[in-house]
C-alpha cells in the first residue's frame, strides 16, 4: 500500500503568516500523497469583534450561533483554504481546498442540544473515501477546512482534529496512513512547563496511567483520544507535535509516536 | 458528445434567499451535466462596508486593494460558494464548489496598470479542462466562484463572466456546450425600460447594427462581447436571460440566443 500524510494543523501556525509559509513549503516537500486538515485561527475571532456579533462561551468552548456560522464558513472555507491552496500550487504542491459539502465529502449531524446548545456545531456521519481517494491518487493534496454539512442544506462547524483523524481511519484500508497532529508544543509533556519533556512514545496503559497521575493534563485529553482511536482502527502511525519541525516529525526525530501496544 | 451547461448567476439571485432556492432547485433538475459559476453579490460590500474598508471605484468599476480582496475570498469563495455547494447537495445535486486556485484550475495573471491602477483584478490565461471534464464526468456539477490565482501564491477576483465564456469555450472539445448568462433581465432587450421587448434571436450583425444604433447599451456590451466570443469559439449556443426563468431559457421558450450568423 501506498503511504499517506494527513496531517493537522491549527491556529498557531495559520495565525502567523511566516510559520505558515515554512510549513507549506515543509508540507510540499513531502513526496508521499498528503491530506491537510486545517482549524481556523483567530481571524474569525477579530472578524466578528469588528463586526459586532457576541461570542458565547460555554465550558470554554465558543457556541457557534448563526452569525459566527457565516464567519467561520467566510474564513476556514475561504480565506484561511484558499490562500493555502494558492501557496501550495506557488509550491509546486497541485492541491485543492474542500468543505465537507463538496462531493459530499463529510456529512455530519448537527449536535444534539442537552444541557448545553453547541448551535451549528457538526459531529461527523460519513466520509466519502472513495472521492478522497481518487483525488490523492491524480497526486492533488486536498486541503480539507472545518465545515461540514448535514445533507440538507445546513453547513457546520466541526473539530479539525475529529475530521483529520476520521478521514485517516477511512483511508487505512486504502493507504497506509500516517496521521500527525500539529500544535504548539513539541509533543506530549511530561511537565507542561518544560517543552523538552517530551514523551516519545506513549502506549495505552501509559495514557492511562499518565491520565490518572495527572500528567497529561485536560487540554491534551481530546487530541490524545482522538489519536488513540485512529490507532485503534488502522491508522498505521499517529504523531503529536510541533507544526515547525513537520520534517522532524515525518522523519520520527521529534514529537510524540502513539502506539498500540 | 454529451451536453454540458454552463450558467452564470449574479448578485441579483445571490442575494435573494428566496430566488436562490429556487434557481438551485431548477439547476438540480437538469439532467445533463453542468457547471454553475456564480459572481458576487450585495454581501461583499456590506462586510466592507461594517468593517470599515473604503470602496474604490474608478469609472463605475470597484477597485480590488488588498482588504477588498480578503472580503471577496472570504464571501465568494467562502460564504456564497458552500453555501450554494450545501444547497445544491439538500436538492439532490452532487456538486463541488472550487475557486480558480484549486487543482489549479483557472490560471490568472494581475491585470496591468495603465492609466488605471485596477489593484488584485485577475485575467485569464489558462483553464484546466481536463480536471473539470473528470468532475462532470463523475455527475459532479462545479460550482466555480469568482477567485483565480496567479500560480504564484496571490489570489486574484475575476469576471465570473469571463471565467462562464473561459470555461465553455475551454470544454466544447468534449462536450456540445450551451453557456446561459442570468441576470435580473429577460434578456438582451430593444428598449431597456420595457422587458417584454426581448430579442429572442441575436447574430453579430444585428448586434453591430444595434451598437450603433444606440438600441444596446453600454451595460450589455461586455456580456454580449463575451457571448459572441463564445460562440465564435466553439460553444454550441448562448443564451442570455433572466434566472427566475432558467428552465425556460434551457427550452429556448426565453431569453436571448446568440448565434453566429
Amino acid at each position: 500500500m501506498d503511504k499517506l500524510y494527513v496531517i493537522k494543523i491549527g491556529g498557531n501556525i495559520i495565525d502567523d503568516e511566516e510559520k505558515l509559509f515554512v510549513f507549506l513549503h515543509h508540507f510540499s516537500s513531502i513526496r508521499e500523497r498528503k491530506i491537510l486538515v486545517h482549524g481556523g485561527g483567530k481571524l474569525a475571532t477579530r472578524m466578528a469583534e469588528k463586526l459586532g456579533i457576541g461570542q458565547t462561551l460555554v465550558e470554554g468552548r465558543r457556541i457557534t450561533g448563526a452569525e459566527t456560522l457565516k464567519i467561520v464558513t467566510m474564513v476556514y472555507a475561504g480565506y484561511i483554504n484558499k490562500n493555502i491552496v494558492a501557496q501550495l500550487q506557488a509550491a509546486g504542491c497541485n492541491a485543492i481546498g474542500l468543505c465537507g459539502a463538496d462531493a459530499n465529502v463529510i456529512l455530519a449531524h448537527k449536535r444534539e442540544s442537552t444541557s448545553i446548545d453547541y448551535g451549528f456545531a457538526g459531529d461527523v456521519d460519513a466520509i466519502d473515501t472513495a472521492f478522497l481517494k481518487n483525488l490523492v491518487e491524480q497526486n492533488i493534496s486536498v486541503v480539507m477546512s472545518p465545515i461540514t454539512h448535514n445533507g440538507k442544506g445546513q453547513l457546520l462547524n466541526t473539530n479539525a482534529d475529529t475530521i483529520a483523524q476520521e478521514i485517516a481511519k477511512g483511508l487505512s484500508n486504502s493507504f497506509e496512513v500516517h496521521l500527525i497532529y500539529c500544535f504548539e508544543k513539541s509533543g506530549v509533556l511530561l511537565n507542561a512547563a518544560d517543552d523538552s519533556t517530551v514523551i516519545r512514545r506513549l502506549n495505552v496503559s501509559d495514557y492511562k496511567k499518565f491520565k490518572e497521575d495527572k500528567i497529561i493534563l485536560e487540554g491534551m485529553i481530546p487530541k490524545l483520544d482522538n489519536a488513540f482511536a485512529a490507532i485503534g482502527a488502522g491508522v498505521t502511525e499517529v504523531v503529536i507535535g510541533n507544526a515547525e519541525i513537520l520534517p522532524q516529525l515525518i522523519n520520527k526525530m521529534g514529537g510524540t509516536s502513539i502506539v498500540n501496544d
